[in-house]
């Protein structure tokens, strides 16, 4: 089956988001097995959108559109879907009560154009929006499935999985099945490297490599008849890249994030864990406690930007700041030590660096950064030159304390 | 003028990678004051790529494609559009010598298809690319211009930048001139609301509400023959949303964030601030410490996740956890109060909440969340009802608490 993807809005034509809706349903129909051959991006008007969209029916079996399902007059996506496809569109109460709630428990009074947002098409299946107002629509015909999805992403991402998915999985005969094997600690390059024979030689299941800051995946995909088949069909690619890859492979699962998977990790050792953090500011500890029930091992996080504040929390000494500087490999372990036994912690990840833009200078340039990792007794301190903003700095630094800690961790005999 | 924007390339299609190609081009061509109606992606396959160049040249004055200029036989965007326009390909001997350069300049010899990316349509203007092998190509007639880009950004970025925007600019007379009015404690329907009498009524200017999490930006859009003019134009609409928002609005540059707007509030008012968070883990901190310059304010952070540590370091008492618990407005009151004297900071934000998914209960349910701020020795504390993942429970809890002590420092006399 075909599908193609209409983003609607004109914060998109004006370039001041970036379509990554367009880049999320792409992936998530191609993994369903969907050809996808067309996407769009068209402004909040009537006609255009129209176009658009009978353009899409006309050639697609599936046609997923995003945004412009808010409450203002702008949004216009709902009414144009109607007409195209010649439906009324009427009150669904269910969709009235849930916006109703939705504001209550804000203890918000909703204006009139609230409401607007519980109108749905005479006939369409309604999806309920676990994150926001606007509920989801699917329009269908002899021909066409035509979805209507909210534009934010955090809205739009949870609405496709639990309710999309299984939607269109029904619409295609056997299954497409895959897995994400995720590894940190290595370029994407270099991984692309170390599999092209097996990307060269691949027919089902299929490889292929998504590079993040400091982590890259490769997404193993097989079709067959059943999940069991295409399982089958993968177990050989998926031992092959753990024979590879060994330890940097820190999941299999596509849900679990790297500090997920480290949380798990130190909760199966019943090791706690505290962050000592310069140059990332807290977004460390940020990241661990964004894992459900991190409460097990973590209990405090220390924010030192100040020297003054590593020596009264860290006890780094005053000699080894004057000596070294702040941004150097001896402060990174004082003041992963000093945490580690401040809180009598088993882990302590220390940050430091220079983030940028200014601070810098030749013999510590801007994206020097230096991670200190203790583990019951064992300090291990590791240098890194990042480059980019100073955004980039900070999460490339995240990323990295979090692949050191697991690799220290891992290290360490239970 | 209008243009349209057609990005080519299969990975773009299986969303293997987000096309930020497609928000540059939309980005540069508006501040050009080129009105920008469809974007659209393909695949690099003639057929579909025909279709979609012949629309646009249909209904829009420039056509942008980005992509399939590469040496490979699956890089056909010059091909197609040589075919569309009614063009042969000749060899561009400036272009000739360039590549054979390149390869010359890192010892490789060239392979034959190298130099398939020297041919050029008859008339075209050639668009030597400063960092890679594909030039850009310009094809033009009495109706369209169809400009030809290479895909990586890392080429197609300065090569738009040094060409195609004086390129761009002499075809557009006049300018548009935007300016971003960013407001933060008030929700986007109720914005529209107030609005929407300027909506209505609106030529030139334009204006246009855009949503982000506890937060809500106004696009004023104005086009003139110059900056100045334009700038003329849209005073008047600017003073009237300051009279309407008052202090809501934190900004009305573009580039501005909400936690940038706060930290120079507290450089100009001289006053430090320090985070207890909960709740929010660090990210709090987090996100102050991206701005650039806030040592000067920012010392310490304390993470205090545990009713231990909130006692330790917080000094909250013992009997307000357990008169209250840790997610209470009391509880939040003795963070912000004890973060600030430990501190000796003129501002403290503390967070207490429960971002979930476990942890709710009927009394205290998920997305119950207390931000108290403690400005000079007064404490203010609200109470919040979040919805969502735990990530956007955290996130709505980060921008709520930036609001909340924007306000409180704003509401202290100097």
């Amino acid at each position: 089956m075909t599908v193609e993807i209409i983003c609607v809005g004109t914060e998109l034509l004006l370039g001041n988001i970036v379509n990554t809706n367009g880049a999320y349903l792409a992936r998530e129909c191609a993994g369903l097995g969907l050809s996808c051959f067309y996407q769009s991006v068209v402004g909040d008007n009537e006609g255009r959108l129209t176009e658009a969209l009978e353009n899409a029916i006309g050639r697609s079996d599936i046609v997923i559109l995003s945004g412009g399902l808010g409450p203002t007059e702008d949004d216009l996506t709902k009414e144009t879907a109607a007409r195209v496809m010649g439906r009324e569109l009427i009150m669904d109460e269910a969709s009235r009560e849930a916006i109703a709630a939705f504001f209550a428990g804000r203890g918000i009074v909703p204006t009139d154009n609230n409401w607007k947002q519980a109108l749905v098409p005479e006939g369409a299946k309604v999806l309920p929006n676990s994150c926001g107002t606007a509920p989801g629509i699917i329009l269908f015909d002899e021909k066409n499935h035509v979805i209507l999805l909210p534009g934010p992403p955090n809205e739009l991402v949870p609405m496709f999985e639990a309710q999309v998915k299984p939607y269109l999985k029904a619409l295609t005969p056997g299954v497409i099945y895959s897995k994400m094997v995720k590894l940190c600690g290595a370029g994407e390059s270099s991984v692309e490297a170390q599999i092209r024979d097996m990307i060269d030689a691949q027919t089902n299941p299929t490889l292929a490599t998504y590079a993040k800051t400091g982590e890259v995946d490769i997404r193993v995909t097989a079709s067959a008849a059943t999940v069991k088949e295409a399982k089958a069909l993968m177990r050989p690619a998926i031992l092959e890249l753990k024979k590879r890859f060994g330890k940097k492979i820190f999941t299999t699962k596509e849900e679990v994030s790297l500090e997920e998977a480290l949380v798990k990790l130190l909760v199966k050792r019943e090791m706690t864990v505290t962050c000592a953090e310069s140059c990332t500011g807290g977004l460390l500890s940020g990241r661990l406690v964004n894992v459900p029930g991190v409460s097990d091992i973590y209990r405090v996080g220390l924010v030192t930007y100040s020297n003054k504040a590593k020596r009264r929390y860290l006890h780094v000494k005053k000699k080894t700041l004057e000596e070294f500087g702040a941004v150097s490999a001896q402060t990174a372990a004082e003041m992963a030590e000093g945490a580690a036994k401040e809180q009598n912690a088993d882990v302590a990840i220390a940050t430091t660096g220079i983030a940028g833009p200014d601070g810098g200078t030749e013999e510590k340039p801007v994206g020097l950064v230096y991670i200190a990792c203790f583990v019951r007794g064992k300090v291990t301190v590791k240098e890194y030159r990042f480059s980019g903003s100073r955004e980039k700095i900070r999460e490339s630094t995240v990323v990295a304390a979090l692949t050191l800690a697991r690799d220290c961790v891992m290290r360490t005999k239970a």
